[in-house]
């Protein structure tokens, strides 16, 4: 649904930038859009009243993954399966598809269905969690460590994934409750030991994975000699890691009882997926 | 006071990221901060309360700038007299203190003192000035029409900035207007004339100025071969129809009458400005 709402408002474009918008938000596992469907339903609001705000994420993210992937950063070539959005376009299309893929975050977030007080907070929210204290200073970190001589202590890993992509996966968990009103709600937990679970799955899977099925290039952390929770817990301890935070991430959501259930399915997808 | 809020937003932050967004931050005309802070107090509002608007417009210009100036965009070294961020820092910290400036806009607006129905309009038009219908298009149909082999006509240049430049422009003179509830100002035109204005002279100091008082690289429009206002009018035919739109954007002020002289001085400055 976020990607049809995304072709829907490029619909009259074909510009290679609206192209590659369209492009970038194909084929993910649209964990995020799932997140902010069930936090919302959990809080009685519609798919049909959150969609706006599932749109918003994946726009973000597709932002993200685009500009990732640029040559100054991390440099890659396919993503998603296909080839990344400058290796079939170019780096200009690149940075302005990601560009107008933040703002048109935004532009969704403002035509989401919820009380103006409580949609203000979620775009407040959201403007924090993808700038430089959030997703933006991880990828800083992120950036910094692969050019560093001494690889990240466990501690800074957990700190760079906590900006990287914990803060908007913890946004995308608790947006139904803020859509209702609830500023502080058990979902944030959940949000937040998810999103780490999350992350040490990926480093799992540069491991463990192939290429075909992840989707991307893998084994790239330990060819650059990255330090990431794989090299400092091992494969096991990195499993068994992930294990404990999904089901701290679970037993946050108890108050909702049978009613979150599709969530805790979501959180142990997440430490099961093979992409 | 736009450039102190962005700084002290920042202020507990020196990553080279967060030191390029303070860096590409300084320096400006600070028009567009001032459209906005003129057009609040037009509407009874004042400075304290529009100057989160303020410094979301210059945050996001800056951010705009910084992209903007990427070797795989326009390739530039310098900027208001000083390096572009990635000849002092790297490619991959400019792209992403231009990402971080755009979600650091979109929290200040979120920050602006006004009735919350009319900060979500303002939002939701910043977004969309912002995107691919607006700024990111307008940049889009540059770099593509430097690549073209036809260069481009007088219609086509100035759909283009009504993109690039206009449409922000456009928002940060109706801003104060929309922060007290008018959807629909005579000053949404008056942005709209300024808006080309601006950019009809931007190309004639492009013919006229000298690289060192307006502190980037003059006379690339011409080595390029590239259509511009002054290609197209003549220097003199360029001038004169910046005078005639200069004219029109004060005479559609004349609802608010002495009230908005000091919009009317800015709107003649920008045609004679020598940077």
């Amino acid at each position: 649904m976020a990607q049809n709402l995304i072709a829907r408002h490029l619909v009259d474009l074909d510009s290679p930038v609206s192209q590659a918008m369209r492009y970038a938000s194909n084929g993910g596992k649209g964990l995020r859009a799932f997140l902010v469907l069930e936090s919302a339903r959990l809080h009685g609001i519609g798919s049909s009243r959150a969609g706006f705000a599932a749109a918003a994420i994946e726009a973000l993210h597709a932002y993200s993954l685009v500009h990732d992937d640029l040559p100054c950063m991390d440099d890659d070539d396919m993503r998603r399966g296909q080839p990344t959005v400058h290796r079939r376009w170019d780096e200009a299309t690149a940075v302005l598809a990601g560009d107008a893929l933040q703002s048109l975050a935004f532009q969704f977030l403002v035509l989401c269905d919820c009380p103006a007080g409580a949609k203000l907070t979620l775009i407040g929210r959201f403007a924090a969690a993808a700038g430089i204290r959030g997703m933006v200073g991880g990828q800083e970190m992120d950036i910094a460590a692969e050019r560093a001589a001494q690889p990240l202590t466990l501690d800074e890993i957990t700190c760079l994934q906590a900006g990287k992509t914990g803060a908007l996966i913890r946004w995308s968990a608790e947006a139904g409750a803020v859509m209702a009103g609830e500023n502080h709600s058990p979902l944030g937990r959940y949000g937040e030991e998810l999103g780490l679970a999350f992350q040490i799955w990926d480093d799992v899977l540069d491991v463990e994975g192939d290429a075909e099925t992840v989707g991307k290039a893998v084994g790239k952390d330990d060819a650059a000699g990255k330090a990431t929770f794989v090299s400092h817990l091992g494969l096991d301890g990195a499993k068994r890691r992930a294990a404990e935070l999904v089901e701290a991430a679970c037993d946050a959501l108890s108050v909702y009882g049978n009613e979150a259930e599709t969530l805790r399915e979501a959180a142990r997808f997440v430490i099961s997926r093979r992409k």
